[in-house]
């Protein structure tokens, strides 16, 4: 069972892992229905002949699929995982039908609040790996932990 | 009609509008069952009493979002929308059921490619915003464009 953590309990150079999920050319395609309708997210012939030479997950649909790995255990913050914002932000390798994710995360800093004591931010570097390494999105986020 | 725009077409300073999108409460908490299972994004008493004060979106939901606005005419772009990355993505704001949204966004830098002419990368900004202006989330995102 995953023990989850209070503010005071993260510090720099920690390490978590999640656990992994693996994407569906389904998924990808209704994914891409809602929010990134462009036609090689969406269709076999129109995805060979686009950017991605195949069928290729939206770069927000990888995003979604880490948030997921982070919240079900991935990085557990107690009370949750609130973020008040994402930098660095990057789409290294176009993610497949069947590949399996997993997401790895490192607490660079942290930030105590100026005026709530036991509370403040985490700044979090978080890279989403197939399950040889290859890292298929990376991004640095800061959360707010509430205590 | 919306005009397409290619790389050469593109100088920093231009801004583009996007149409609206109003998100309800069935939105918001079918997403987060999907993509960020927090229970004050998917059940009413949780939200109430969760760090929003109330039911609120996802912030990746407010991201695919804004995809959407962007890739139905908010940002035309000939051959799509192909991200790089993203910096500088800030929740401003908790987005909540009833909420319209609109993306406004600026290019800031036109980058050609070394090795191919007439294609390159943009550096856009984006703010997502309610019909009163209020920014809701603001990213900056580099983004390749074929020619």
């Amino acid at each position: 069972m995953t023990a989850f953590l209070r503010f005071a309990d993260f510090s720099p150079g920690q390490t978590f892992r999640s656990g992994s999920l693996t994407v569906t050319a389904e998924q990808i395609k209704a994914f891409a229905g809602q929010f990134d309708p462009q036609p090689f997210h969406m269709e076999d012939a129109a995805a060979e002949a686009g950017p991605f030479r195949g069928l290729a997950a939206s770069g927000w649909h990888t995003a979604g699929i880490t948030m997921r790995l982070l919240v079900e255990g991935g990085l557990p913050i107690a009370g949750g995982l609130v973020g008040a914002g994402v930098d660095e932000l990057r789409w290294h390798r176009p993610v497949r039908p069947g590949d399996t994710l997993t997401a790895e995360s490192e607490v660079l800093e942290v930030i105590p609040s100026a005026s709530r004591p036991g509370q403040g931010r985490l700044r979090v570097a978080t890279r989403t790996m197939l399950p040889d390494g290859t890292v298929v999105q990376s991004m640095v986020s800061t959360l707010v932990v509430r205590g």
